[in-house]
């Protein structure tokens, strides 16, 4: 059976800098001395989570469960006043909210400055969310789509921004909608097109091959949306956190098996996927 | 018959202003000595066009045409060089441009200077447009649909703005198209609601009547969009510029009839339709 891996599998640009970050901490190279904790886990990969759980950094739910030593901000960034009180407790802290999603924060800050009321398009639920949110107090409004925009009232000026992993159609639509809300609106593009890219790549090679394989956690939202995508191209698509997960069964009499990741799924997690892929089909 | 006339039937605002300025001319109020002279038909009606030239104010194709007097700016408004040409020559100028479509010459100004790349969303043969384009130099690029997008190169910012007679639909589908051209757009929405309120509204007449009438120039594109509205829900919807034009047999057993009429229509020809309805019809 002939192994293809999409070339846009694995961690995105935000994700693999968080974990090198976390990485350097764990071997001592930041470390300040304390324990390290992270602020979340770190990615929505629980392999990942547990592998630094082993090298002493630990998933915390928030801050009242860090008294000291050194927090970890993971690449969906945190709140305004989570960075706050991280440093009034005195925290070493080690930033690795992803730069779009620093850009992103910096502009919600900026339009609310600029007195723009802020439209962040998005999950409210979502930790980046959250974060954005945060850095235009008084003045921002989640959107996750038109109907949450028909109660709102006109005002002079809106400002629009999106959770970094928006789809750009549901962007479209908020945006345009914006347009009988406001008389001036201005809109910062902050989608990025790492999951689109991912999304398009995966869906292209579940076309051309007979059964695909998806790795990444359950729980990671980006993951399942990918094996929808892959689904809809190529029905026989399994959705799987780590190899010993594969079963013979499922490519019997394939010929071709296509394997793609979400972002938040490590390189050596897929590795270990197309070697036990390579022993069920050897030829 | 019952005659049923459009509540916002007759000149828009920006029209009845340029008619009002261009009848002060005529009468002398504003008169510097010398000939008048438009620029341009002030309206596309011809009854209104002809009843100007009785007063001695004539409509010129061009500044060529134009040496001394005075000389009216139209509500469509006129480019920027077409300003300055009329003001190196000495002319007395009335400009009688409508203030939203100055706002919107503004708008392309200040985005022009703020570094935006400018789109203008409309018609790029409109005298309007031709105004609109010329305030924002070589940054500027006319739009009429997102055809005309695709092999734009990205840019860093997008400012737009529409022509103020520009359907809304079309507008959100060009500034959708946009989000995928630059990180930052600025949009300013220029539409003015009068021409979608009378078409609303012409169209919920037209349903209820059983023959329609809509009185206004044929060269008048907002009147000939109108007649297409009202003749959607009312398949017996005539088009007419003067009140001579109607025919009996037209409303022949017919219980109600509606009136409408374009921005460029005056009241008085509007009147003149209602007298002739009821002489054709007096119950």
């Amino acid at each position: 059976m002939e192994i293809l891996v999409a070339k846009s599998s694995g961690f995105c640009f935000g994700v693999k800098r968080a974990i090198n970050m976390a990485g350097k901490c764990a071997s001592g190279e930041d470390k300040e001395g304390g324990a390290i904790h992270t602020l979340g886990p770190i990615i929505h990969n629980p392999q990942v989570v547990k592998m630094l759980e082993e090298s002493n950094v630990y998933a915390r739910k928030d801050l009242s469960e860090i008294d000291s030593g050194t927090v970890i901000i993971r690449s969906h960034g945190v709140t305004f006043e989570e960075y706050k009180e991280a440093r009034d407790k005195g925290l070493s802290i080690v930033d690795a909210t992803c730069p779009f999603v620093k850009t992103a924060q910096d502009l919600v800050s900026r339009l609310a400055e600029e007195g723009y009321q802020v439209i962040v398009a998005g999950e409210k639920d979502h930790p980046e969310v959250k974060g954005l949110m945060s850095y235009g107090g008084s003045r921002v409004r989640v959107v996750s789509g038109i109907a949450e925009l028909l109660d709102m009232p006109r005002v002079a000026k809106l400002g629009i921004v999106a959770q970094t992993t928006l789809r750009m159609e549901k962007f479209e639509d908020i945006v345009s909608f914006c347009l009988h809300k406001a008389s001036e609106l201005k809109v910062f593009n902050t989608i990025c097109n790492a999951t689109s890219t991912r999304q398009t790549e995966s869906a292209a090679l579940a076309k051309e091959v007979d059964v695909m394989v998806v790795v990444g956690g359950k729980n990671s939202a980006n993951t399942r949306r990918l094996a929808e995508v892959c689904r809809a191209v190529q029905p026989e698509t399994y959705h799987i956190e780590i190899a010993s997960e594969l079963r013979p069964e499922w490519f019997e009499g394939k010929g071709r098996a296509g394997v793609t990741s979400g972002a938040s799924t490590p390189e050596w997690l897929i590795g270990a996927v197309v070697q036990r892929l390579r022993e069920i089909s050897p030829k």
